[in-house]
């Protein structure tokens, strides 16, 4: 597998890392197949969604912040309750299609890491099965 | 890849492809491993839940609604950060074993493509992982 | 593909399966690949989140009754219709690399059986994928 890092900068932020993703595609030279990319945080997930206006990735993030409060009557002792939740929400894993050696995205899909619990240096582990 | 197209005709709905995802597997011959299904948009998702009351489907629908308004403070201008927010929390994509040839699904489940800003034309990308 | 056994003893509460899909792991003697755990249960699901403090779990668990209460407007007649939104939310499988034999999770990451409508005799399954 292959290791992304990355260096987020706000307690709450969504970071697109389509391109990190696909070099490593690249440097495999698998042609079919599946491409799993896994988050090993527990107060971060990984999700897709459009790339296009960034406002779509505010959007999600104030909603999020709206659902799940940061403050509220959580037991655990870290403060970060709703980092850990909104991981669980996100999902810890995705899993793209490769085809014709390529990454099979729709054309408005970026893949975002989303950190709930940050600024953090993180990392992101991709896995390429081949067909 | 296959391509399962899909017409939705309402602005919300779920609606179960088994049907289309079972056909392909059958298609493809390939007796264990992995059926990856995708969804290339970013204001739709897919999720697995019951097949049998379609008050379920309902139900779900109705509770997503409720969580994420459609208009509330959005930054987003095309109206639709509620059918973004929905595609996040459903996911984009469904993993289900291929075990003797069959999709191994419960006997209640499903598989929903669940549109969150119709109606479209929309469609849903099926890879095959033989192992 | 393996079944893992689980015998839940609350409504609602998350269960760490790690243990038990490390040993089919150990057993399949597979170096490189995937593991995919799935949910053949429409009222529960799966999620990967902190096993050391506790309370994360019951945080997790607080929260989701909060956001989706189990008494409201449902037409579903069984009364369970928050059990199978939730499950929708975790998700119903999750998808895990192999690397060196063993799965790699994070640190602080371990694999919930989200058991949102029991309690019930369920079980998982486990499919792993060799690259």
């Amino acid at each position: 597998m292959e290791e992304i890092k990355i260096k987020t900068n706000n307690r709450i932020e969504l970071i697109d890392i389509a391109d990190k993703v696909n070099s490593i595609l690249e440097k495999s030279k698998i042609k079919s197949g599946l491409c799993l990319i896994f988050c090993p945080h527990t107060t971060a997930g990984l999700t897709i969604n459009e790339n296009a206006d960034p406002s779509v990735k505010s959007d999600i993030v104030d909603m999020f912040k709206r659902i799940i409060p940061t403050n509220t009557n959580y037991q655990h002792a870290e403060g970060n309750s709703d980092s850990h939740i909104k991981s669980s929400i996100f999902g810890s894993s995705l899993s793209i299609i490769i085809e014709d050696s390529q990454l099979q995205l729709g054309t408005w899909q970026g893949i975002y890491f989303c950190e709930n619990d940050g600024p953090r240096q993180r990392q992101v582990w991709v896995k390429i099965i081949s067909n």
